[in-house]
């Protein structure tokens, strides 16, 4: 089976670190991704500050196949990641044409302002990603896919974006609800585990009614082998009695 | 003014990287140091593998005043973090005597299973961090702290530990929102922040009832400092015309 490409998420913003604002992008992008066969491997959050994001991007581009980056490419003193993406890739910043040329459609001519056009700053040679909500695009340079932080917005951008990435299989998963606590089915699971490494088998207790109880998941790009491991599972939680419930909603 | 310390928080957790589950944790951690007067400064989200998270582990220590970890401290095979980390630090991992005396204090002789017992596997001399809610204890080892991943055991957990980190001044805010986009107050906004920049100003679009707004948050551990800037911002809103409103829940 093909290889499941990595990704990066840089979530870039004060607010996030702060906790004014929770993040909602992480988990929308990493379902997409899933779902095209990408498996997002890392994520970090960092503050509105020129080094840490040149260090992040740096780090990440290396590391992994693909790197998103959310915020800061709004119009005001603090949206800065155009420019220190210029500045990780050791290239020149300036007015893209074509991006500008977008803005000015889509303001009217009296609401076009220096800080708007600001948005159409960005590295030299970049590839734009279309805004189909409020025109202003998003780039790609490398392996680096550069959106806004709005989620709407960046949920809108990052669907345009499904047949320009390359991933492998989908990675699908199956979840199985168990009526006893982690500490108790937790050496059979491991031996399940154990004998199907090529699955990835997590678990996640919940508190259901004050009774605990624990989510397995299995995820491969294999739908086979999470069917193996998981009637393996089966098995175990009924010679142990313990009853189990397919989870549906996932 | 003194120093503000730094923490950086890394999030451990499958779960979180496919998006099955929401991070809860960074912005709950974020509010509780900036209270204590900690600033937090980068987050990571790491798969549970050993190789990740002693990396990450290694990196943001020496980084930072303060390291926390969430996640991957339970019963069962993904619960990686506590051996993981006796790696990062090189040091030898094993049976803590007291962790194991609370577990079995804790659980009724029949329900103390092999798995439940693992939690009480740490580097050697850790210093622990009390668990009110199911006894399974965190740890410290040099500047990390060791939390679970549950959000209600992870809060009464760290809120043990209030006296045992040293921070600045608490970190303040002030939001004022403003009922015009961003990119019409940028300007006057971006010349706001040049004049102050003791003061970290971060600029939010919002959309109320399909009308496009922007909140403007000032941060400072000096209040007379956030004052300062916000009375600079409120003159040159007054002067552009642009309603404004102080935003009483942060």
């Amino acid at each position: 089976m093909a290889e499941t490409p990595t990704a990066c998420l840089i979530i870039i913003g004060n607010e996030i670190l702060s906790g004014r604002t929770q993040d909602a992008n992480l988990a929308y992008i990493a379902r997409f991704l899933a779902e095209l066969g990408i498996k997002m491997a890392e994520a970090r959050v960092v503050p509105d500050e020129e080094a840490a994001i040149v260090e992040a991007v740096n780090e990440c581009r290396a590391k992994y196949r693909y790197v998103f980056t959310t915020g800061g490419i709004g119009p005001t003193h603090d949206d800065i990641t155009a420019k220190s993406i210029a500045k990780a890739f050791g290239v020149p910043f300036g007015r893209n044409a074509e991006a500008e040329r977008r803005l000015l459609a889509y303001y009217p001519p009296d609401k076009v302002t220096q800080a708007r056009l600001r948005m159409a700053d960005m590295p030299e040679g970049v590839e734009l990603i279309d805004n189909p909500v409020s025109a202003a695009p998003g780039f790609v340079i490398g392996n680096v896919f550069v959106l806004p932080g709005v989620p709407k917005i960046m949920q809108a951008m990052l669907d345009g974006l499904k047949n320009r990435l390359v991933g492998g299989p989908p990675i699908r998963s199956r979840s199985i609800v168990c009526f006893a606590p982690e500490g108790e089915i937790a050496e059979r699971l491991g031996a399940v585990q154990a004998a199907h490494p090529e699955v990835e088998i997590g678990s996640y207790p919940f508190m259901r009614m004050g009774t605990p109880g624990t989510t397995i998941v299995f995820r491969s790009a294999d739908p086979a082998a999470i069917d193996r491991a998981a009637a393996a599972f089966l098995e175990a939680m009924r010679a142990a009695g313990v009853e189990t419930n397919e989870e549906l909603l996932v």
